[in-house]
Formats: C-alpha cells, sequence, structure tokens
C-alpha cells in the first residue's frame, strides 16, 4: 500500500478531524504509506487543488477541534452538477470524470468517511473499480451496522447540559420548557439526551403524539405538586392526530403556524394556558470539539480503516459492534436505517422511569 | 440586629442561591442573627408556610446550583392580586396586607434580591416603613448603578459556547449560522458573546440594522472567501426600516413571517439566496451552574447586604463600582437603565476587528 | 415484589444517583413496590436510621449529581467491625447480625451497587438466603462482566479536557506534561483518554515502561522539532527496571523520591534535563455531575435491577454486554478482573498514531 | 503607524491569542498598518525568522484556542544570551543587538504582553528607543495597576470546577480533600475559586497558616456532623509556624516530607488521623479555551493598544480600571506587586461565609 486518500461527505460530525487524523498517522507510521486529502467530499476530484498530500503536520491539533480540515459536500448527489449552458442551467452526470480522476491517483485505497449518501456512492464506485473502505458518519446513530458513530455522545452531551438548565429555571418559574433537538428521521439522540437530562415528556419519530396527551401529561404534573415540565422534542417527532387540534380552551379548532415542532408544542402548550418557553438547539449540537468517546471511536476507526485498507479488503465499512472494532460489506451496514425500537428495553426503562411518549 | 428575611424576584439567573447562602451563612456566623426565607418573591408574605425559617442546612450544597431556593414569580405588580368576586375576576390591591405582613414578622431587615421591577416596590415598601435592603439581579446587565450582576457572566460563557459550537460547523459548510441570544431592551449579552465567540455580524437592540445591509455583509464575507458568517442576534433586535424589505433576488416585497426576529433574520438570509441555519438558545441562558465569577459576586452581594443592614442603612442597593463592593440609594441605583453605548469603547473594539451591527 | 432494598458501595462514580433514582422510580412506577434506602453500604443496616424509605421526592433532582445520597463504605470487609473490648480494639463478626437484620426487614430483594469487592459480599449473602441483585459500579473498567460501567466515561471527559489544557501551555513553553491519572490496576482510563487527549507517552500497569525508554522518547519527539510532550500516567503504572535507574547527565545511579508515580516520573525527566510539570488529578475524576452517557447507562442498568428482580432471578448482575443490557450470574461476572489486552486493537491503535508506552 | 510588532512573553495565560487576533485585525482594518509579529518572546529579535509578517489569515479561528501561536521564553533576562566560547559556557550580554534588530524593523510600535518581568524589559527598551505599548499578561492577578487582566477568570472556573468534583465524592466518602492551586505570592486564585467552590478551609501566602488550626479546623467540623472537608491551598501557602509540628496523635515531632505544600498538608491531617487525598491542579489551570470573559477583555486590551499606540502614547500599559479600559505609565504599573488584602472585604466576606484561613 503506497497512496491512499481519504475524504469526508455529509452532514458536520464532532469526531470527523480525528478520523482524518488518525487515518493520516497510522497510515504513515505502521505502513510507510502517502496520504492524499480530498477537499469538499467527491468534489475535490475535479476541482484544482482539490487533492493535496496530507502529513504530519497537516493533523497536528486538530484531534479536539470539531469540524473537518477536508471540508464536506452536503448535496444529494455528487455524480450531478449543475453548470450553465446557453444560459440556462442544467444538470450534467460528472460520474465518468470522477472515477476516471480516482483511477489518474492510482489510490490503493480511498477512505470514505461519510453518511448513508455519502456511503452509497463509495459502494458505486468500488463497483466501478474504485478500492473503497467506509467509516460511518451518523450523528443521528440511525446506521444499522453499528452499534454508534462518533459525534453521537458529544450531541447528546450537548443536549443533556441543555435539559439541565433548563431545569433550574423551570423550577424556579412554574413553566413548561420545550427543547428541540437534532433527529429527523431517528429519536435516539432526544431519547438519550431525555432520559439522561431528567425531561418529563419525550416526542420522537418513532412514536406519533396526541397533542391532548401532552398538554394533559403538563397539566397532571401540576396538579401533583410539579410545577414544572421539560419537554425534549426531535425536530422529526410527529403528531399522530395530525397538525390540526382543539385548543384546550375551548372547541375553537387550533392549526398551528409554520415552524419547527418545537414552537409548535411551544404554542399550542400556550393555548391550553400553560406558560412556556422554547429552544432551539439547532447546530450547536454538531458542532465543537468532540467528547472523549468520540475522539477514541473516531481514533479506532481510522486506524481500522488502514488496516482493512492494508489488507486488500475492499467495499467494506469499519464498525463498532458488540464492543468491538470489525468490518463489514458496505451494503449491508447501510441497507437498513436504524430507529429506536418503540418497544425495546431503552424505551421500557424511559417509561418506567415516568417519561410519557405523548402517546397514551 | 436579631432577624432578617430574604426573598428573591423576577427571573431566573445563576447565583441566586448563592446570594441566599451567603446572607444566611453571614447572619448567623457575624452577627447570631435568624434569617427567614420568604417564598416566591413578595408573593410568600400572604402564602400559607410562604415564610420560614433558613438554617445552615437549608443552605449547604446550594452554592453550584442554579435556579433560587425560594422560588421566585415575575409578575409585574406583586401588589395586585387577581380574586374571584361574583363570579368573576377581580384584581384587588394587597399592599396593605403585605406590609401589615412583613411587620408583624418584626424583621430588622428585609434582603430583597430582584431586578429593577422588584426593587422598586422594595423602594415603596421602604416608604411604607420596611427596613429594605436591595440586591440586584440583572441577566441582561442593564441595572445603571452596578458595573455588573451575577448571572451575566453565566450566560455569557453558554452563548459563547453556542458560538464556538456553530463556528466548526459553519466552517465545514459554508452556511450562515444565526443565533439568538437573550436581551430585549440591552444587547450586553449579544455583544460580549458575540466578540468573545468572534461572531461576524451583532445586531443589538441600540443599533437599529437594515436588512440590505445584514445580506450585503454576508456576501461580501463569500466574496472574499470566508465561506461562513455567524450572526448574533439579540432578541430585541430591531430593524430601521421595518420589517418589510426586498428581496435580494428581485423585487419582490419581501414580509417576514412572525416569529423570534432571529429567524427572521434566518428567514430573510435564505430568501437572499444564503442556505441558514437558526439556533434559539433561550432560557438554557439563564439556567444551570453559575460561573465562578458569579458565585464569587453573588457571595459577596449577599454578605454585603448584611452588613448594610446590620449598620442600619436602608433604601440601598450593594453594588459593584469600580471594583469594588459599595451600596447606594436605591432609587438611584436603577432610575436609569443602562444600555449598550453606541460609540462607546466595546462597541468601537468590536467595529476594529470586524464585526459589522448591521448599520453601514 | 413488595418491598426492595438499595446500597450502594465502594468507591466513588459518577452515577451512582442515577441508578438509585431508576431503581425508585421503576420500582413504584411499574411494580408499585416500597423501596428502603440502605445507609452507608452494608453499615446501614446495624446503624439506627439506617433502613429508611425512599420514594419519588428523595430521588427528584438528584439525576445530575455526584456523589450517592445513600453514602457507601469501603473498608475491605463490612462483617468485620472494630469494638472495644476491656480497653483494647478487638475485630467481631458482624455477618450474622446483617443477615438477621436483613431478614427482619422482609425484602423480596437487594440491590446492590458496588465493585468487586461489594459484590462478593452480595454473592456470600445470597448464599445465606438474601435475594441479592448486584449492579456494576468501575470507574476504572476492570469487571470483566460488563462492557463499561457508569462513571468511567465522566472520568474520560475529564481526563481528557485536562490533557487538552496541558497541550496549549506545553506549546507555548517547550515542557514536558505529566498527567497522573486513575487506575491502580487496569489502565483503561489513561489509555482511552491519552488517545483522546492526543499524548505521546502512555504508561499503564499493564504494560511495564523503562525509565530511559520514557526520556528518550521525549528527547527524540524535541529532535523532531515538537518542543513538547504529553505523558499520561496511571497511579499503577510500574517501572519495568525497578524504581533505581541511571540518570541521563552521567552515571550516577537515580533513586527517586517517595511520592506518587507521577511524580516520579517527573523529577527523573526534569535529571534527563527536561524541563518537567506534574498534575496529579486524583479524586477530581470521581467526582461532579455525570456524563450524558454515564446518565443513561445508570439509568438503565437500575431499571433493569428492578425487572430482574421482579422476574425473581437472584444473584446475577446487570451488565451491558454487546451493547445491550442482560444480566449473569454474579461470580461469573466478577471472577476475572478485566485489563487492558497489550496484544489488542486499543493498544496497536494507539502505537499506530504514534504514542509510546516506555516499552520499547 | 505603518508598522507594528507583537510579541508574547512569560508563562501562558488563556487569552494571549485573543490579544494578538486583536492587535492584528485593529491594526489592519482601522489604520490599515502592517503587523509583524515576533517569536518567543524577545528572543524572536535574533532569530532567524524569528519575526514574521501576521495577517487576517493568521488569526483566524486563534481566538477560542489557549497558548499563543508567537511563542513565548520564560527565562528571567532577554538580554542575558548563554553561549559556548573556548568549550565553556559563558552569559553575554546581547541587548545592544536586540535594540539594534528592533529599530532596524522601523516599528511605530511595538506591543508587548507580558508579566512584570517581560514589562520591565520593555521599559528599559523605551528608555533605549523603543516606542512600546504594554499589555499585562498576570493569571495570578497580581500587577497592581490592573482590576483583573485575561486568564485569571479561566483558572478560577478551572479550580472551582475541581473544588465542585471534589465536593459530591468528599460527601459519600467521609474525607478530606486537599487540591492545591497556582499562585506562588498572591492567594487570588485560591481565595476566589475557594469561595466559589465553597471550601472550609483556604490557606493562602498572605495569610500564614498553623498547621494545628488547619487539624482542628477538620476535626470540628467533624464533630459537628459535616464528614468532609474541603481544602483549597496555594502552591505559596506558607505555615506560620514552621515545616516541623507536632502530630496530634502524640508528641512525636512531624517534619512533614519534601513536595508540594498541597501534598504536606494532607501528610499532616493523615498522619492527624484524618484520610485525606491530594490533588495538584497544577498546569492545567494555564491552559485550554479561555472564558468568555477573558476573550472579551483580552479583545478590548489588543484593540486598545493599538489605539494607545496610534495616538503617540509610548511607555504606557493597557489596563482595565474602575470597569473601563484606559492606559497609565507603565512603571506605575507594575511597580507595587498586588497582593490580597487579608483585611478586605473579599477575605471578611469568606471569614463571614465560614472559612477559615487556618490562622485562628
Amino acid at each position: 500500500m503506497k497512496r491512499i486518500g481519504v475524504l469526508t461527505g455529509g452532514g458536520d460530525a464532532p469526531g470527523l478531524n480525528a478520523v482524518i487524523r488518525a487515518v493520516v498517522k497510522t497510515a504513515k507510521n505502521d505502513y510507510g504509506c502517502e496520504v492524499l486529502g480530498i477537499r469538499d467530499s467527491y468534489d475535490g476530484f475535479l476541482m484544482p487543488d482539490g487533492v493535496f498530500p496530507l502529513g504530519h503536520r497537516d493533523v497536528r491539533g486538530i484531534l479536539p477541534r470539531g469540524g473537518t480540515i477536508l471540508g464536506t459536500a452536503n448535496r444529494g448527489n455528487p455524480y450531478a452538477r449543475k453548470v450553465m449552458r446557453d444560459g440556462k442551467e442544467e444538470v450534467v452526470d460528472v460520474s465518468n470524470d470522477i472515477i476516471k480522476a480516482i483511477k489518474d491517483l492510482k489510490l490503493d485505497a480511498l477512505v470514505v468517511i461519510g453518511g448513508d449518501g455519502t456511503l452509497r456512492f463509495a459502494h458505486d464506485m468500488f463497483l466501478r473499480g474504485v478500492p473503497v473502505v467506509g467509516v460511518p458518519k451518523t450523528i443521528d446513530n440511525d446506521i444499522h451496522g453499528t452499534e454508534v458513530s462518533f459525534g453521537f455522545d458529544t450531541a447528546l452531551n450537548i443536549a443533556t447540559d441543555a435539559i439541565d438548565r433548563l431545569h433550574t429555571t423551570a423550577e424556579s418559574h412554574q413553566r413548561a420548557m420545550v427543547v428541540e433537538l437534532m433527529g429527523r428521521d431517528a429519536g435516539f439522540i432526544t431519547l438519550h439526551s431525555g432520559v439522561a437530562g431528567g425531561a418529563d415528556v419525550i416526542l420522537i419519530p418513532e412514536i406519533p403524539f396526541k397533542w391532548e396527551t401532552v398538554a394533559r401529561k403538563v397539566l397532571e404534573r401540576r396538579e401533583r405538586g410539579s410545577l414544572f415540565t421539560i419537554l425534549a422534542v426531535s425536530e422529526g417527532a410527529k403528531p399522530a392526530d395530525g397538525d390540526a387540534s382543539y385548543n384546550r380552551a375551548g372547541d375553537e379548532m387550533y392549526v398551528p403556524r409554520l415552524g419547527g415542532i418545537g414552537q409548535k408544542v411551544g404554542e399550542f402548550l400556550e393555548r391550553s394556558g400553560i406558560e412556556t418557553r422554547v429552544t432551539v438547539l439547532g447546530h450547536v449540537q454538531r458542532g465543537g470539539t468532540p467528547s472523549a468517546f468520540d475522539r477514541w471511536l473516531a481514533t479506532r476507526y481510522g486506524s481500522a480503516a488502514v488496516r482493512v485498507a492494508a489488507q486488500g479488503h475492499f467495499d467494506r465499512m469499519v464498525t463498532l459492534m458488540n464492543g468491538r472494532i470489525t468490518d463489514m460489506p458496505l451494503m449491508d451496514a447501510i441497507a437498513i436505517p436504524k430507529r429506536v425500537d418503540v418497544n425495546g428495553e431503552a424505551v421500557l426503562t424511559a417509561r418506567g422511569v415516568g417519561i410519557s411518549f405523548g402517546d397514551e
């Protein structure tokens, strides 16, 4: 193994730099191998200066930093490129150009760090002759093939810290506090941080909630003397009964205004006579220095990816399974998305400690 | 001095418990004085069990905790109480009841920890014979009579940490990031944390902004190769030119939808062709463990309030002036609200390091 | 199941309160069961007021708090008690008294949260008729039967944060920085935080180090232009060649003075002409608010322990195996202590990213 | 003003990079001025590549980073240089070379960021014709001319967080916990963080302590039912009665072994029959990301230094006085070191909340 490439694709996740650093250090220290960095996901292959050598000096000090020194891209399809032709925008297929560019680099391996989308294209490239090794990046923890990936633990700590802070201020003021957290399709961040932070209500995409139940939970707590309620809400949480609902105050139909689900829940509670405040954490959850666990896992992934490549195993993804780093076929890893098991031990635990999912 | 009371009023601020603890410990240790806690601001005086003895044991372990063990109230007027009379809600004046209840307790001093509103009523009570000493609580730093109060530093650290985290993810993705921070009338939190976090644009109530300027700043940065922009926006930031504006893309009139100003700025940027994400930190800024500075200042305030009371000085507020703890007449302290000096050294510094206030 | 007891034994670990809270809430919510708290590990059974009812109110707000509301004890043998007899201290066996006290309480289950030592006595009690369920507590991660337990992740974050901070100051000053971390017999904390923090040298109990190699590594880094070195040292790290060694400066025999191994390493480096500073983190690693992961795991453990008890399964320990909460026979879980696999993937990864274990 | 230089000297302090960044940005944005960075304090003037242009790009992203991108030096005398002459080490005076090198650079101003020592040489250089402006750097807060400088607040937060963590573990285990903090001559860090963290005993250089009193305090607390004691000890704390003392257990003379004062206090307590653990925070207090306050202050200092230089005022130091940024003659600022006022309001407050200084 003489030369490998590395790129990062998709959304940001704390730990990307730690993977890159481990790839560079392991490849150089253990295999004496040259490493090329590719800028902005697959785009770098077709970009001037989009491919450049990565040495020890380039990765110095990046371990504790969020973001990615390689840049990334978050568009759907790296093969599709918009060009202007005769004054009109047109989409052209650049897949052949990318494949050719990669082959011209004579890479012994291409380490692709990315989510579902990015890894699917890695698999396609493998089919077209590129020796790819995948590293899963999923801050939402929704890739089936790995128990957990880097970034998730950092997001949990940030979300849990926010819930902690809301607790003290909610306690003093007798309010409902809604915090909208990441998770469009999978509720892991909200479930874990909701339990860790001691939220009272958790709304996740996997368990459709009822507007009335949510308001009733808050009012029941009030009647029992708990004068505040913390609601942790995934951005992808969905009401079972649609957006329209009856206002608690009377019969009037209530149609929440546009806006994130966090704000909608807040507005519904206010209309039900409950003073409410809303926090939308947003991208704060994706940035900043990775937690110790995320750096440790990311470093192991990066190192393992180099070893898998050195063994000549391609079209595979490194993964954490049963507490160990191993690897598995790329498509097996990403074929089925991972979701919160609505009847599993975690949800059972949450219900046991008194948390409502708004579905009763 | 044989018996003093202590209460907390208004919004939450990290450090309230540290003041209460210092009042209790100093009164007992240095003056052998009994301390009574009053629940839920002035409401406790008319509440069953609303007044109760506070001992060393009650304040054990509360130093690092956010919130207030006394509870608080955040309504406008403690003298006004809603009652039901003949099936109708009526507002009655309970000021005489409160004053009588206080006098019946035979307090040698009443330490009132609160903001502008709470302290005004403390002054009124003094005029009616209650020996009050005030402790300023202003997370927004908008009380004229003190250089700074507790809670502000904690809010700054939380806001700055959020901006730090947005930086790394904005860098990776070439986006604008809007973070809405506390500050309805005073922009100190946004100004200080914006400078400390390295924001590119800061919008505060004291400096009305122009929609076009804000968008232009983001685009100019893009043209100069800085592919992201962080905008720190006070919840009270206001456009100079009203809510309506022209969309950058064309001539079409743009009227931002309802919602916080952070979201409006985000929507305007999106319409101007700039991919944008919005974070609304909300009450996360008011809760949680106070910073070291806030605990230190809060402890000094609580101690000083007891000493001022022991000297028989009332209708005064403890304050931090010229780096020292001192005290001044209550009404002098709160008569004029404090605002960011738009031509002062701090704003000058911010502009010097390249920050735009959206007013050029 | 009508009545269960819960106690915490051994050293402190962030997450103990989260386990207690989950036991109380799950037992009450899901099984309508009474919960008794036992003070100071097994000592509470023989103490006045050492056993007391635990309700929802008692566990309110304890989720984010370090320590244990039940207290603990860290002596070797709970059965042995020192008494004064005829003016002389004598050790008497109180095991029968403890067993009798437990039986008199008519517990349907006793949840024992503790490490190796505490759990061995739980097993003994089972043999004498007490229906015990164990919850593993091991901040050092050295219990074979579980992939990880609560407290470890928090310790990692604290240790990694300390290493991060040493980095910046070491960089500015061209020094070696030694940080002594927890781990008398197992080096997991030092290994994981050393990798996560980017330490250059890691010394752990499982890999005896050579004095000369450690000094050489620092000097080699200096020659290559890296003007600082971070050394993460387990408190149980041991030199392969004994405490005596040659000073680099000459032939003179060097015998490090008494003191922790961190200080010894520091003194050796200083004598080798390397300016060095030493940090001893100590119990800072065991205290404070648990990380999100630790609260999440602790809550699941507490909940699972109640479910195991409700199924009438005793002499078992709840555990995290293959990423899932399950349970196994107590003695199987603790029979073999867990140690860092010196030839395993984790050490291989650490070496790959350029870390020395001082053994070359 | 066409060209200015900037250097950092002395020990590390979080916020150095924020000053450098503000100097560069303000000089370029507001004055169109070139900025030269000098490496490793004054040493850079005589070093190959020791002086180099600093642009916007060089200071990008350094605001949240500890350390200094310019490097520093912490030797006593920058004018003295060791050289080998005839096989012997000799110290030569290079002051003329440095002054000449500076003059050859034709700097309109040299911004010197440093402590007492570094600033004294800046004054000397001014006397020899160099247009210097000083920025105070004192993590210990011991420069008379400024209320506070950057780095101090960060150190306080780190120290306070450590004390918080020790609290929970001390509570669970009935121990004394000693934490040794920075402060060789001035006890501000220990005093402020001790009060903020709720320490029970604070030992600082300004108030010599008695061994017996320290042990008595711990035992008194124990008798009153507080089963733990936290002792915050400055590295420069000194016993009033010398290192020798009587052991509590009997008449035997106790002479603490060598080691830091934290360890000595720990050993004395152990010998007095009190189980004790010792933490030595060390350089962890000087590193890592600066707090919001420190970044804010550092930015204002850097900006102000450029403005002072632009006005042609030299031999002056920027300072925070009475809550405002101003400037004063360099030698006035550093002539008298600042120490804790042993009869001042801060110590009075600490005693009022029940803290012992070991001097009763």
